[in-house]
C-alpha cells in the first residue's frame, strides 16, 4: 500500500527558507462498478479498494449482505493499464441493472470529480499567469485574521472558513461553511458577483487542501492558494501544472510550499 | 442568517454528568436549479446561499463570467415551503440546457445525498435496536488508541481514520484514508466482508461527524457513533430519529452527547 507520496518541497521556518523532502498522502480516483455500469467515482487515498467498494455498495443501499457480493476485481485503464483506479463488483444477481437514478458521484473533500473532471480541467483551464509577490511575513498573518473575523468557529467548533485576501493583506471576502468546498464556492461566486479580479488575490482555508479545493482555485484563476492543514498529492500535481502556489501548514510563522514557491518572499 | 441550531445534550466532564444547551452546526440540503433544471444537490450550512449558487456554477465551468447570470432567487419547496432550500439560477441564455453528464450530487462530508438520499434513508432503514451500554472510561479511551494505531498520521497530518471498536473495548477494523466518509466505508466494507455483527460495535470517526457519516452508520446498523470534533444539526437528527448514539468532541475524559445517551454509563 502506497499511500503517501515524497515530494521536494520550500519548507520556511524562522524566516529561513530551505529545500526538503516532504510526504504528502494520496489522492487518486477511485471508480466503482457494479455488474461492469459505472456507479460512481470518488477521490480516496489508494488501499482497501475492495472494502471501501463493499462498504459503498452497502451504504448506499444498493447490496445488504454479503451474499450478494460475487466477485470483486480490479479492471485495467485502457488509457493507463498500470493504475488500480477500478474496481468491478460482479453481483451473485449479476444481471441487476441500476437505475439512473443510482448513479453517483463522489470526492473525497467532496463536490464531484473523477476522470472526466481532471480531463475537463486540463481541456478548459489555462495555467496561472499572474506575477503577484508577497512576503512571507504577511502571509503567516492570514490565518489568525481568518479566525478573528469568523464569528462562529469558537461556538459551535465545527465550521470551515475560506477567506480571499489581497496582496496587501487586506481581507476582501470571508465566508463560512460546514463543507470546506462550499466555503470555497461561497468566497468565489462573491468575488465573481462584485466583479473582482483574482489576479492578485490569496485563497486561505481552514482546512485541508484537496484535489477540490486546488480546482476549484485553478478554475477561477487564484494564483496562490494556503492551507493550514495538509494538500494532498493530486492537489500538488494540478497546482504545479497550472502554475499556482500551493502553501500547506500555515502556521505561525512557518509553511511547506509545494509548488511555485517564487511568489513567496523571505 | 441561522448557522447553528441549540440543542439539550448530555455532556460528561470529570466523571458527572449533567443535561446543558449546546449550539451545532446546520447542515440543511441545498438544491442548485440552472434555468429550472436541477443540477446538484450539496450538503451547506445555510447562508450566502447566491454566492454559493454562483461559485459552484463557476468552478463547475457552467458559467465564466457574471454577464451570463440572468437572475437569481430561492423557489419554493412545495413539499415545505418555508424553507429555503432551492436556488434557480435564470442564465442570460435562458434556453441552455445542461448536458446529462453535468448533473451533480454533491455532499458536505462527500458523497451524496440531498433530499432523496433523506427520504430514502427514512424509508428503507430501520430504528437501530441494540441494547449496548459502555463505560465512559472506555470510550474516552478510543480516540488515542485509534491514534496509536494509524501509522500514517503523524507522517503526512492529513489522513482520516474511522475505527470499530467492541464493547470490551477491542479495536476490531482500522481503516485511513484522506477522506472521512471513505475510511469509513472502508470499515463498514469490511465488516460485511467478515461477517460482523453490528449490534455491540462503536465506530469512533477522527473528523466532523456530518449527516454522511451518520447516515452510513444507520444503515450499518451501528448503535454508537463518536467523533472527536463537532456534529451537525442534520446528523444530530437523524441518530435521534433512528436511535442512534451520537457523540461530539469525544477528547480525554470528556465528551458531549447528542443522542440517546442512555447508552453510555457515567
Amino acid at each position: 500500500m502506497r499511500d503517501t507520496k515524497r515530494l521536494p518541497i520550500v519548507k520556511i521556518e524562522e524566516q529561513q527558507s530551505r529545500r526538503v523532502d516532504d510526504d504528502v498522502v494520496m489522492e487518486e480516483p477511485l471508480e466503482i462498478r457494479v455488474n461492469g455500469e459505472s456507479l460512481s467515482v470518488t477521490m480516496r487515498t489508494p488501499g482497501d479498494d475492495f472494502d471501501l467498494a463493499i462498504g459503498f455498495l452497502w451504504t448506499e443501499q444498493i447490496i445488504n449482505s454479503r451474499e450478494e457480493i460475487g466477485t470483486i476485481a480490479y479492471c485495467p485503464d485502457e488509457d493507463q493499464p498500470e493504475l488500480k483506479n477500478i474496481v468491478n463488483v460482479v453481483l451473485v444477481d449479476s444481471a441487476k441493472r441500476l437505475e439512473g437514478s443510482r448513479r453517483l458521484w463522489s470526492n473525497s473533500s467532496c463536490g464531484l470529480c473523477g476522470k472526466a473532471t481532471l480531463d475537463a480541467i486540463r481541456r478548459l483551464c489555462r495555467p496561472i499567469t499572474s506575477d503577484i509577490v508577497i512576503r512571507e511575513e504577511l502571509l503567516c498573518s492570514f490565518p489568525s485574521r481568518l479566525r478573528e473575523a469568523q464569528v462562529n468557529f469558537e461556538r459551535t467548533g465545527g465550521i470551515h472558513a475560506a477567506g480571499l485576501f489581497d496582496a496587501y493583506g487586506s481581507l476582501l471576502i470571508l465566508r463560512e461553511d460546514i463543507g470546506r468546498h462550499n466555503a470555497v464556492d461561497k468566497v468565489l461566486g462573491s468575488a465573481l458577483a462584485e466583479g473582482l479580479s483574482m489576479d492578485k488575490t490569496i485563497l486561505v482555508v481552514s482546512g485541508r487542501l484537496g484535489f477540490e479545493i486546488a480546482q476549484k482555485a485553478v478554475v477561477a484563476g487564484v494564483p496562490i492558494v494556503a492551507s493550514v492543514s495538509a494538500p494532498s498529492s493530486l492537489a500538488v500535481d494540478l497546482a504545479t501544472d497550472f502554475n499556482m502556489t500551493a502553501i500547506g501548514f500555515l502556521r505561525g510563522r512557518s509553511m511547506n510550499i509545494y509548488s511555485h514557491p517564487e511568489r513567496i518572499k523571505v
